[in-house]
């Protein structure tokens, strides 16, 4: 049944994009919001102005370093994930050079993990991309297989952004130090401030993660590194940051992670409590309301805000549009991509063909979303992929040849 | 007269530190805030809260873009002056090193861009650092004598940061294109929002910048390129700024950027005539009430709020401590390099001696600063050099020597 007409439209504005993008909690806005007008000093000054601020991106190191269960001396603040990731990458690559120029990844990593590694390949570096099985976890016996001599570093993201599996990091890490010497990194990224995050069970060496995923401002991400793992430094110049990433010190956004993350840890329970009934409504209800939808991701190791398809015959990026009108907001991907309208290299990895990939479709969920909400949307998208499929020609050349061989 | 009693003590807050961090202007700071809690989408993102991001950024990039008179399409966002620079030197150094791996810059850049050249040594650029005067103004013949057929960039900043001293970038950028085909960088940190900038009329082909001098957030910074200037990304990962510049975008401090440079360049002409007088007065009240302090910098060619010296025979440090005590806040140079306690290469490079470098101080004007706040400066500072001084094993054997000779 078909009833798309204009009357539903914009009567629910649903916000289901929270692995893009996240309002700043209040709190945390309250915190900042001193250190942009009164206590506005560069942590670096010597006068009470300096040290006040100095004092904050302190407090703010040891709560941001606490929700990964860390200690705040190895934590170093960046502008976001990405740079976090980069510094990670690159840093590590080129500080550890002289034991090797080869480097491991899961196939499923963020781009800012992937075209760093391809960045180093300018410099004579080579990477190995491992596999993954359908559901998007590492391959144990092809992690091993690809260790080297003279691999210095191995990175593999805690839980993928697109489709949301969780990796196994502990036992990946473990397995690597068994068999290697190589830096072991994680890009915690989607997971920290979502599911718990403990640098110690998690056994890495290095770990990013980014204020806005947990309800941070956009301007700060975070690069845990073990002690004794050296990087060079990717923005040169001033001793910020114990000389490892130059440049005055955001320092209202840094205040505001650190409120965030510590927020972040006392409601992670609660969080997840109320993320999980919404999230597997969705993974049940969606497929049952529309044919032919492919589930994406793991079916239980899964973050608690993500719902990941594919919607067969249909283009994401149509699928969105559509939902945009219905008050709905949703991504097809990774954000940093999302406008190539290319089709995503973790559901190529993970196994699904170009043309099952375009249907991509991502939802992830946050605090404000209701059950409600989710059945807005379920009732929403059904009428808007059949619309969709009614243009599609390849849908009329499926259903013909269905009803061929019935 | 020494009357450096108590009784003065703290009763006056004057913030001298205006080139390390300012408070965030009033109306960017309201422009900023529903970015954060009501506009929070993510600029990438294909729905009505990712095109409400989009629209605000490409606003801000057209207002700061007119700051320095150039088209918009140029111009990046980064997360501070510094990663603009650093971007700057390594991403055309990278993208040009088939033609050349030579690099020039004056003796007193920025650290920022100092230490970048620096790590490029490290694959093998090579970099020649031009001398300045006694006034921090860059020699024009060694310029030209340190240009090379494999010159591919050439960096000199419009202002210094330490002894306010402003180039003639437009005459030394000529002079350039004239005996090479080298890019022309200008590192523009501490004069754009401060003084009339422009990049048409410098004639420079890359020109970096800071929201935070002019009253904008931290957070935020920017370079500019002439259209056909490459470079390689330093943040590699998603499709953000043009490819060049990976993460989501800081969205409200890029909007407080774009408003902070719209107000920068409206009350540019009122701002100056503030200035002026309350540095000029401090220029000449302060060596009228102290002996033995050397202005640095340039007499005339010199950024409107900075006033700088030596006060010979004391740490600037020291000075420091006793003035924050007193409620002024001061700096001794870079805020980058403030708690390393070298003796500035600024003021080694304008030919002052290690241990005349070693009284350096900094009093940077803003906004708020009035006469009195002044006035209150030159009165508090001389009794606390006097007391330093009585300290100082160096001035009693300097009083000794100048009564013998007397």
């Amino acid at each position: 049944m078909d009833t798309d007409t204009d009357t539903e439209q914009n009567s629910r504005e649903v916000y289901l994009d929270h692995a893009s993008a996240n309002p700043v909690l209040p709190e945390a806005l309250q915190a900042m919001a001193p250190f942009y007008h009164s206590l506005f000093g560069n942590p670096l000054s010597l006068h009470s102005w300096g040290s006040t601020a100095r004092e904050a991106i302190e407090e703010a190191r040891t709560k941001t370093a606490a929700l990964i269960g860390a200690p705040s001396q190895g934590l170093l603040f960046t502008s976001s994930g990405s740079e976090a990731n980069n510094l990670a990458i690159k840093g590590i690559a080129f500080a550890r050079q002289n034991q090797g120029k080869h480097i491991v990844i899961s196939a499923i990593e963020h781009f800012s993990v992937l075209q760093s590694c391809k960045r180093l390949e300018r410099w004579g570096f080579e990477t190995t991309l491992v596999p993954v099985d359908r559901y998007g976890i590492v391959h144990t016996e092809e992690l091993v297989k690809a260790l080297r001599p003279d691999t210095i570093l191995v990175s593999v993201m805690h839980a993928n952004n697109e489709i949301g599996s969780i990796q196994p990091i502990g036992e990946l890490s473990s397995l690597v130090k068994g068999h290697s010497n190589a830096v072991f990194h994680t890009d915690a990224v989607a997971t920290a401030g979502i599911i718990p995050v403990n640098v110690a069970e998690l056994g890495v060496d290095a770990l990013s993660l980014a204020a806005q995923r947990f309800y941070g401002p956009k301007g700060a991400g975070a690069l845990w590194l073990r002690r004794g793992v050296t990087l060079v430094p990717q923005i040169d110049g001033g001793v910020q940051e114990g000389g490892r990433r130059a440049g005055t010190e955001d320092v209202p956004a840094i205040v505001g992670m650190g409120v965030a993350a510590e927020a972040a840890m006392v409601q992670l329970n609660e969080h997840l409590a109320h993320l999980i009934p919404l999230r597997d409504r969705l993974l049940e209800g969606i497929p049952g309301a529309i044919e032919d939808v492919v589930v994406t991701g793991h079916p239980t190791q899964r973050l608690p805000d993500n719902v990941s398809f594919c919607m067969q015959f249909v283009e994401g990026e149509a699928i969105l549009l559509h939902l945009d009108a219905h008050g709905v907001a949703a991504s097809s991907g990774s954000s940093c991509t999302s406008r190539a309208l290319k089709a995503s290299h973790v559901l190529l990895a993970t196994g699904h063909s170009h043309e099952v990939a375009q249907g991509s479709l991502l939802f992830t969920l946050g605090k404000e979303n209701s059950m409600e909400d989710v059945e807005y949307v379920i009732r929403t998208l059904a009428p808007i992929v059949s619309r969709l499929r009614r243009m599609s020609p390849l849908y009329t050349k499926y259903l013909k040849g269905r009803a061929a061989t019935a």
